[in-house]
């Protein structure tokens, strides 16, 4: 059956104490309706659209770079539930499949969830959860699968309140059907607020029927402060650990290792402690990232060795056994088998061949105040310790570039390039001006 | 009431197994008799006693630093409580108001319940507290409010030991009744000691009330191992941390933000993992702290960002929109909005005027063997990848430094400064170079 | 009596996902092999036989680092326990002291557990411990020490299931009756095995005597997963951090230190988070590590202090007072007393005098290319900022190196070295140089 994504991203979340709007806050380096809308996207829908309100214009802005096709709607005033569905239900018109209501601060719903919900065929399904503390959800009032009722905290009998099975919020519902409830719905609550939930009471007086379908109580864990949101964290990192020790990683302390969304790596790979994993990380089997790692943007192939204290930035390929050591920057740069870069260096928007060492202290000035360049060095090249490679430039084959050299023009292969005056020993005048600087000193501290 | 604090910071602290008094350990980077006194101070005393022993003279230049109006006492032998507050009651003399006692090795007592017992008006007040396991301390024996005594858990009968409310040591009288009390104190027990808290015995004697004022035992946690200590430091941090997600920031992993004592974070900036504060930090709303952050005694301004991997030192201060990048020491510098500094630099005891730019690799060269000297560098200037600048010395406004140039001399605004002999490429060189250098090593082998 | 030790290496641990023989995944960044032989070699005994075979290549040369004398034997099927010894006992050929069979992935029996074991003197004595959950595990049935039988858990009864002592695997017995039991092995089992635990019935048969000789259950940990082997590695962090907190180490946060197993560090020796020691460090009493620092095969002298974000590889040593500062690396290198290193410097392969200063930016280029070669530096000198000093090369007690420096040639003894172009200030031309870039960029992008 055709299915359309509603995701409510609408809120502000007070209690985030935040300018950012709620959904935008991240969970493993992607905002929370990113997580949200992944799954979604699972299920292949024909229409996403989310509703946006608080910062609509910074939620559109990254909804547009984290889905493209999904459409944006907007709630100006913030009137509930069934209010958000009801500014998304214009753009169903003629849609007849299923409609499933998500939201964008609930990120950990999984796709095979959403598959049952999908393949529910009552009038209305409501996703929910057994709650190890039910505490002021509503209940879900049921009979197996067949949903009688949701029942709020406050209205709820005893009896109700010792059932555990809690609503989610999360609904599916056929379109045309979804539309008519949500016409009907009444804002007549001491919030003065249009529920979505109450879409299950309508059904069910029309004589439909509705079902529960349930998940695990941790994929329905919403967000509301900074301390939950730390808490999602937590659990994405737990999740996202423990799928690496499974595929054959070896992280020396988990705990200290942070995964994004799309962290791939290998079998074998050995992950020292304090290891950062930003955004579009691949790795291949057998690399090595020791401690101290910052990673971004970046693939490191088998055999590569990284750290302690590497920074590799979008656009940093590192081809088999590359090596990268400390205090190393590599930015948008192509480094091919067996490179070399021990120490304290900086590479942006460099192309270096096979085999070349870099020497320490090395940069490449890519930047010259307006543009960036790039700087092209052959394989087999030696470049000489506190080389700076003026960019545009070029180095060839088996070059090498003298220790401290300022490297403004191209270097044909095999040749040395230099740039360097003449050493000068002037015997005996440290010992003099040592003398002079303690004097100097000496005179100032009198004076003061 | 008039308040005078008498703390106490004579213990040698033997279980630290530490050539450091044990006050002087520190938590949240400050000493613990610093917390105390922190805490002390906030109910305005018009004195101020610390009472020293073990590594007396360290702990006076400590306490000088923290509190210069603190006066400190010597207690040189270590006798018990009650011969340290002898020791400082001299100093009291003709002093009428209340005198609290507190420990230098209990940092986390709240101001609240230093001002409940001060506005106690019985004639000796005890800080008392519900232990959750009661183990030896000693057990307060109350009804209501109302203390009858206390009684070490050796003397204690199984009833008495049966009591959970026990005794934190800390205690409230008036100055006058205190040093009749701690003049009459015997040492006629196991351990030949002073104790303070026999006063309330001695009071309660005499037909005077006594009275106890609670607090969480989390409060009244003493330190006396290194193990204790960490799990102090934690439980600090841990205080720290929801606090700063309260005010709105976002910590990816709070258990790898360290704060000290006088960290202050504003709304909505973000802090990546494995980030350390030192004394002295305040960071504006918005500022972006990244991963792998080492600050301290500095200045970061809204919409800063900082890191991964950088340092700020002491007197480093950042205005809007500063980016400081990675492998980055910024000390003693003030860096005017928008000034870049992306990679691999230290900047020390520097000026640098808006919107500057300084390439990766850059030094100041503040220190000439014996003084330090300043660098001042104007608005829109390009310094150019590994330039010194050799203080004392001034690069204009709009100036660029050409990549590599050591300048010693100052840079006009809006001219070009370089420094840099002729690159030469010799060709065919190379080759030949590393052909003798092989053949050399293959000889060095034979030898070897 | 003699004592011979079995180790048991040459399962692959399928369930590890790895190419990496199970034994030489790492704890404390030692192979689990090795903390198994060092239990045992603390025992002195005769003669120790490692028993390979999934990657007995690797694992022979791994041992062969660790423990030269262990003699391996090579399994070539594995066919159960027994098969494994079996392999090794024609080694013991003449040898008639007592056998103990170790597993090479338990890497936490303690030294003391074996002497036990070794001076029990049944005919075999079985490890066992008593188990918190006995799950599968086999059964010791047992009265006191006296062991009766070992029934594995698939044909226990639901009595024997109740039993709570469990089979660690562990066993030691007399070499000459090993021998004959293990030869009188039956692989008529479930498995197609040969399992060792089959002796103990088989000598109860001859009516001889078994023991148990009990340990903590900890000490029994094999490891079968990457999460068994990050808990194991947890464990043993706790233990080392416990230890050095009892030592009189203080550690801001104990949880962010990683040690290895040859750790050692003295008294007051502070560290901040994170920090990372590889194999081979000692620390003397009174240092300081700050946060973020990486430390390995070094030694650091009293009062020194090192970090933050410090790396210190194999052969550094610190003479006291010695500071290391940020974005700083030292390799091979011996420091002599109150040298200062303090940023973004790389020293490999050098020696350096007392209280040389050592600029910002400096870099030993040790490697040409082909060879490494050493840097001398003596005492009281004065290494300016961006010093390259071209190995081998000496500078001599008291001089000084100017700014920016390549060094090539040796510098007497207070003399001032420098190699450094003029300076020339060109006016006004930034500016244009600046309009004329932004022209291009405007161009280019009219272009594109």
């Amino acid at each position: 059956m055709a299915i359309a994504l509603i995701t409510l991203a609408a809120g502000q979340g007070t209690r985030m104490n935040s300018d950012l709007p709620k959904v935008l806050h991240q969970v493993g380096r992607a905002p929370l309706v990113a997580h949200a809308l992944a799954a979604g996207r699972a299920l292949e829908p024909e229409t996403v659209i989310v509703v946006a309100g608080h910062g609509a214009d910074l939620v559109k802005r990254a909804v547009g770079k984290i889905d493209p096709e999904a459409e944006i709607v907007l709630q100006e005033e913030q009137l509930g539930t069934g209010h958000a569905v009801a500014q998304a239900l214009p753009r169903l018109d003629g849609f007849d499949g299923r409609v499933i209501v998500l939201y964008g601060d609930t990120p950990f719903i999984r796709p095979e969830t959403l598959e049952r919900l999908a393949a529910s065929d009552a009038a209305v399904t409501v996703l929910g959860f057994e709650a190890a503390d039910p505490g002021r959800y509503g209940r879900l009032v049921a009979r197996g699968n067949a949903l009688d009722r949701i029942v709020e905290f406050k209205d709820a009998s005893d009896e109700e309140r010792a059932i555990t099975l809690c609503n989610s919020g999360v609904i599916a519902c056929d379109a045309v059907l979804l539309t008519e409830l949500v016409a009907g719905l009444s804002n007549e609550n001491a919030a003065g607020e249009y529920y979505l939930t109450d879409i299950v009471a309508a059904a069910r007086e029309r004589g439909l029927t509705a079902e529960v379908v349930t998940c695990d109580e941790a994929e329905t864990l919403g967000i509301n402060t900074r301390a939950e949101l730390a808490r999602a964290e937590a659990l994405f990192q737990e999740r996202m650990r423990a799928e690496a020790q499974e595929n054959g990683v070896t992280m020396v302390d988990p705990a200290t290792v942070w995964f994004a969304l799309d962290t791939y790596i290998g079998r074998d790979v050995v992950i020292g402690p304090n290891v950062v994993f930003g955004p579009g990380v691949t790795i291949e089997s057998g690399a090595t990232i020791e401690a101290f790692c910052h990673l971004e943007g970046c693939h490191i192939s088998r055999g590569a060795t990284v750290g302690p204290f590497a920074r590799l930035r979008p656009g940093a390929e590192l081809a088999e056994d590359v090596h990268i050591g400390n205090f190393v920057e590599v930015k948008n740069s192509i480094l091919a088998e067996g490179v070399k870069v021990g120490h304290l260096t900086y590479l942006g928007d460099a192309d270096i061949g096979e085999h070349t060492n870099i020497g320490a202290g090395t940069v490449t000035c890519n930047y010259d105040g307006v543009m960036k360049h790039r700087t092209t060095i052959g394989a087999n090249a030696f470049i000489g310790s506190d080389t700076m490679l003026v960019a545009p430039v070029t180095v060839g084959d088996g070059a090498l570039t003298g220790s401290g050299s300022v490297i403004t023009k191209d270097v044909p292969a095999e040749a040395i390039a230099i740039e360097r005056a003449e050493q000068v020993n002037r015997p005996g005048l440290a010992k003099k001006l040592f003398a002079k600087l303690c004097a100097e000193k000496e005179r100032r501290l009198k004076k003061a």
